[in-house]
């Protein structure tokens, strides 16, 4: 097995620590919103933005005008963490509180796609990765659009999964507390879609919205 | 009006910044998750993490062995985000697809909470943040958990908040097109509580678990 680099390695619960890229690419695949860590001025920032995966690189897209993507393209060091948490955990000892998650952090830095067919290709990947079908549906990007979107693509090599999942886990002594012990899960509802107040009559709800969530590729 | 200092200045799309404290408060009070970013080794790392708000302050809190934890404690720079998505923005060009979303970014540097009582008082306010009535349902902390946890303090001050609610905006022409353009609303739902699998008989649910996400004040 390859040696996990230092950066990389989960130090905290080490044992809940995964490093298998299929296992990342689904906990990748079941959000579309990352926290993006870069150093600006000295400091550290943190944004939430939208990402698409494709293959083994993330794609973060942007305005040129951005400080984030403009700090990015200088080929700064980032970091990238995407969370889901499915539940609280409540134990019988203030202590052994806690949540399960699943949350994925990479390392590395991002390079600009150049090229206008590599531009709409990687905007696809983004579409494609938070919405299937709906790059096909809408109308597609114009050079005005191209020159003012930068779209960064991110290699997921550094990159380790965390992962908690079942019920609490206590002191051996606290098991015999008369106190309620278990797990609130969360689950993520797509609600019914409302289609624009100025829509044009007619135009029926289309496949990539019936579809969202239902395939188990895009568990959303 | 204070003048917003730059670094918290929202720059992309500014008219969504948001710099009211209950406004900012009321996104935190929302979520008990926050990705932290600091600087470690010159390299820029973002970690996810509970968090309670009270007051002006959010807490976080975690074990002495945590390398996020030691390097906080250091007194750096460190920027925090809370983000929630209420939804995907499917517009009639690919260009104006969107998210609704509530943010939250802040900077500054931590501080440890030092003393028994002033721990113990920390504690319980990240406990009352994420699940109302529970600190006073469980066993309270011992003194080598107290030990062994660090709680650091992170004033709400160089913090500011973006917020998209609303339709898709599109360019005039499009609005012509035969495309659907709506909303896909998103909403966490709570579900039935999983008591431990070996929870003794005859221990009912607690309150903080009936009435976890029913008051309007922990809307979860």
């Amino acid at each position: 097995m390859k040696k996990v680099p230092d950066k990389t390695r989960v130090k905290r619960v080490p044992q809940r620590g995964i490093y298998n890229k299929e296992d990342i690419y689904k906990i990748l695949d079941k959000e579309f919103v990352c926290h993006i860590g870069f150093i600006h001025n000295d400091i550290p920032v943190v944004i939430p933005t939208l990402y698409g995966r494709k293959d083994n690189d993330l794609y973060i897209h942007g305005s040129m005008a951005s400080r984030m993507m403009k700090t990015l393209n200088e080929g700064v060091e980032i970091s990238v963490a995407v969370t889901r948490v499915n539940g609280l955990i409540l134990a019988r000892s203030g202590f052994h509180h806690s949540a399960n998650y699943e949350s994925v952090v990479i390392f590395g830095k991002a390079t600009l796609i150049e090229g206008k067919a590599e531009n709409i290709a990687a905007l696809k990947a983004v579409s494609d990765h938070i919405i299937t079908g709906r790059w096909e549906e809408a109308r597609g990007p114009s050079d005005k659009e191209l020159k003012a979107t930068m779209v960064l693509k991110l290699p997921i090599e550094e990159a380790s999964a965390k992962v908690r999942t079942g019920g609490p886990k206590d002191d051996k002594a606290d098991y015999d507390l008369d106190i309620w012990a278990g797990v609130i899960p969360f689950t993520r509802t797509i609600e019914t879609p409302i289609p624009d107040e100025v829509l044009r009559d007619g135009i029926p709800v289309p496949n990539s919205v019936k579809n969202y969530g239902q395939e188990p590729s895009t568990k959303k």
